[in-house]
């Protein structure tokens, strides 16, 4: 293993990371006097961070000069990528920490959560990772430089670190392809690999436009330029950190709700799709099999929930009580579905309050998740599809053992190895948000009598191992994490990991045979 | 399809069921007036559905004289089996719904849940697979004649039918392989198929074995003939039904819970490894992997449990508190896992109580199940083992794909079929318990607020899908199904009906392809 090759492009890593917290420093410098002593605090903070991120990351970067970078091999490319998010999560966390230890030197301020640098941690994971989840419970009275730092690690940890890093990296010579593979979310779709740079610059370049297309949007749905920003790096990502309290919920405006919608649909589909598009080949996304499944189950949830919910009176995240007509029941539903399905967890309903039917429904969407080739987490719509078709011909095999009927997908054949991946991780995520769960109930269950109950621990596993945010009971909508214990929060910091990585890129890190021969 | 052979082998195991409840009559006859005016009640409701089916089920019988019987294909073969447990629950049911008929008739009695036909059928579903889940909340109330039927459609429903089916037919000359395949629960050890007449015979000596060492076993810890051979007919097929409310936990003693874990441990374990045993082959039984993981699964699992209990104080299911001595945890501890693991569901202690970690942990066994080849439900060990074997190999290809790696259990190679299918089926269940359980909640969810809530909705898919019993909160330890609407109950008969049968008897009749062709 040459780790030097690695710890090269780590360092590069870190000096992105520094270079992001410098635009914001850069920006704020201008804008904190207008708006109060607080946000300098947030501007030192990031400046700090910048420094310190340049430094370590300009000095890893310097020593591993020389090396042959072309030679990076499968092994050393898993090792790479499962340290990225580990350590750049380190780097993405420090202006939370920075900020907060500062502030609790400078005043007598009620303690803060940030104080903990596990919560930072899981900040920044929760960021880098486009899962959403937050630890913080008064958003607003963070300093803006912070909150857009949050927005900013959604949209260079979604897709950006993942074009990043195929695009930059088979420039310098490494194993772009590679790396390509295990990055790109899900089983890999036509037409993406050939040209892995050509590719990965028209990714970048669909992803800035769809953010720009997001920013004018909330701008003229009457969002400030920040607000738009914030949203619309979290929305391209599938993220779901918002600058307020009560996420979308706090504009209660139709237009804000259905841009959102519009951009986190389109966000969680395959962007090797818009690849295609962009390349003029209609026809390819029209046959997509798994495009129609993830718009047909969205569609059926959708009404399902609106029907379920309508006539009642709904909760909103911002606290005021809206009575479901048709029309404010698709709303809501198709807000709320939507969100959860493809992991942005944006929220403006408190979903929690709404009947068996529908809560079930959203847990299962959870489960799912968007398409591959998209940063929305979850098993993945197309291994749900071929999970389900194998499970139907093997009833008719259980009377027609002799019959062999090819199951295909998208006109494509799936094998018998495909089918088997696709199963393999269905049950492994099953078996990850179980063990998550276990877990988490285990560090929640505190002396004096508290016990967490299963569907907060259950979903507080799902919801970070499927890159979410939200879940239900103690973190539903008007919820957040800010109340558990450190060791849950490490823990749900590596299921976030895991669940970004689609698990093996760091699992494998624990096999000893992962670390044996060269 | 020649459904006059089907409808023939129908009428045989209606002729099976009357004759069990004439035995009843016979037995109950010459002790009713011994017991009072209630019990002759019981046996005349025995009488009566003793002689209907006799009467329907000879004249079925009869009118399928001269049918080749040989034919049979592996549709009919299905069917038939499908069938069976549908129809032999609908005459299992006739002595509670006559019962409570005759009963609101003679006197001016309170109303009996087993007024209604659908509750009693569920009673007799649950009986006939072995679940053991009851409606009935006051259980030493009914007449004895019907507290023996209830254990003896658990023997006659556990291995006792597989094993007549397998027998029988084959001595009439159907195909009895065939059936054995699709009736012998989870995917079949080496040494069974062969010889499948002597076999049967074999497995009946030792089921007859087994039942008698109970009996005997617990007549000397006290308990009185009656409870004796009820409860053994319960343990032997891990059913579950009891006599008293309390189930086990009424009689407050060690040495019955000794007797009901270890004749429970031995009835979840495959009984082709009881047959080779016999057969003198006890090299294969030592090597037997899944009997390895059965066990090591259960030992971890009892140790935990009983460590997360221990200091605590346990309150039994006749409600009695207990102070938690290690040995003491160690009793209740080990009689729960073993009790939910093989989904007998007797109960001594109100598990519903005990801390996150047992109660997950438990449930956790509850979808594993025991071994194939034996009566208990769930996954199985034997799937649960290869897909968790896959699952790790999946690691190892993640880095290293060129590398194929046989997998291997008891030794032999487990080829992509079985590792197919064994993830295949585990998915199944979790999605059939899933859907089970969202049907339950649209089915409990009334208006005037009464909502259910997820875990006993959950545990209630699961507990009768894997025919284990009880389950958690509204159907815990010290609760029963008797509160469920005619819908859930409809649902949960026809739950526990598919997971008897492992899913595929049952669903391919659902199948158009299944009833065209000949």
């Amino acid at each position: 293993m040459n780790y030097r090759n690695v710890f090269r492009q780590l360092g590069l890593l870190m000096l992105v990371l520094s270079a992001g917290m410098c635009v914001i420093v850069a920006i704020e410098w201008f804008l904190w006097s207008r708006r109060g002593m607080g946000e300098l605090l947030g501007v030192q903070a990031m400046g700090v961070s910048a420094l310190l991120g340049a430094v370590v990351g300009g000095g890893i970067w310097m020593t591993g000069r020389g090396v042959k970078a072309e030679l990076m091999n499968r092994r050393e490319a898993l090792l790479l990528v499962a340290t990225s998010w580990f350590i750049g999560a380190m780097v993405a966390a420090l202006p939370f920490w920075v900020w907060a230890t500062i502030r609790s030197n400078d005043n007598a301020a009620d303690a803060h959560v940030f104080e903990s640098f596990v919560a930072c941690y899981f900040e920044a994971m929760s960021g880098l990772t486009t899962t959403g989840a937050t630890v913080v419970s008064d958003i607003p009275g963070l300093p803006k430089s912070l909150l857009l730092w949050r927005s900013m690690t959604h949209w260079l940890g979604g897709l950006g670190i993942v074009v990043l890093f195929v695009a930059v990296l088979p420039m310098i010579g490494v194993g772009g392809k590679r790396l390509f593979n295990v990055e790109a979310p899900g089983p890999q779709q036509q037409g993406v690999r050939p040209r892995i740079k050509e590719t990965a610059r028209i990714l970048w370049l669909i992803y800035m436009a769809i953010t720009a297309a997001a920013v004018a949007s909330y701008k003229l749905a009457g969002l400030s330029w920040f607000e738009s920003v914030c949203h619309s790096f979290s929305v391209v990502s599938t993220g779901g950190l918002s600058t307020r309290d009560a996420s979308m919920g706090a504009y209660n405006s139709v237009a804000c709700d259905i841009i959102s919608m519009v951009f986190m649909l389109l966000a969680g589909v395959n962007f090797g799709l818009m690849f295609l598009l962009v390349r003029g080949r209609w026809k390819a996304v029209y046959k997509d099999e798994e495009l129609r499944v993830y718009l047909t189950l969205k569609m059926l949830v959708i009404v399902l929930v609106a029907a379920n919910i309508m006539g009642t009176d709904i909760i909103t995240t911002a606290g005021e009580t809206v009575h479901a007509s048709a029309m404010q029941a698709l709303r809501f539903a198709g807000f709320q579905t939507i969100a959860l399905h493809t992991g942005t967890g944006f929220t403006t309903a408190d979903y929690d309050l709404w009947p068996f039917l529908s809560r079930s429904l959203l847990i299962g969407l959870m489960f799912i998740g968007g398409c591959a080739g998209s940063t929305a987490g979850g098993i993945k719509v197309i291994r749900f599809w071929i999970a389900i078709k194998v499970i139907l011909a093997s009833l008719e095999r259980a009377f027609r053992p002799q019959v062999v009927r090819p199951l295909r997908v998208s006109g494509g054949i799936v094998d018998d190895e495909m089918k088997l991946g696709a199963l393999t991780y269905c049950l492994l995520i099953l078996l990850l948000v179980s063990v998550g769960a276990l877990l988490i109930g285990i560090f929640e269950t505190h002396t004096g009598g508290f016990e967490i109950d299963f569907l907060t621990a259950a979903t507080a596993s799902l919801s970070t191992l499927g890159n979410i945010g939200p879940g239900f009971n103690g973190i539903g909508a008007t919820q957040n994490y800010g109340w558990f214990s450190t060791p849950s929060l490490a823990l749900m910091s590596l299921l976030m990991m895991l669940g970004r990585l689609e698990v093996y890129a760091v699992a494998v890190l624990l096999l000893p045979r992962f670390w044996r021969g060269n």
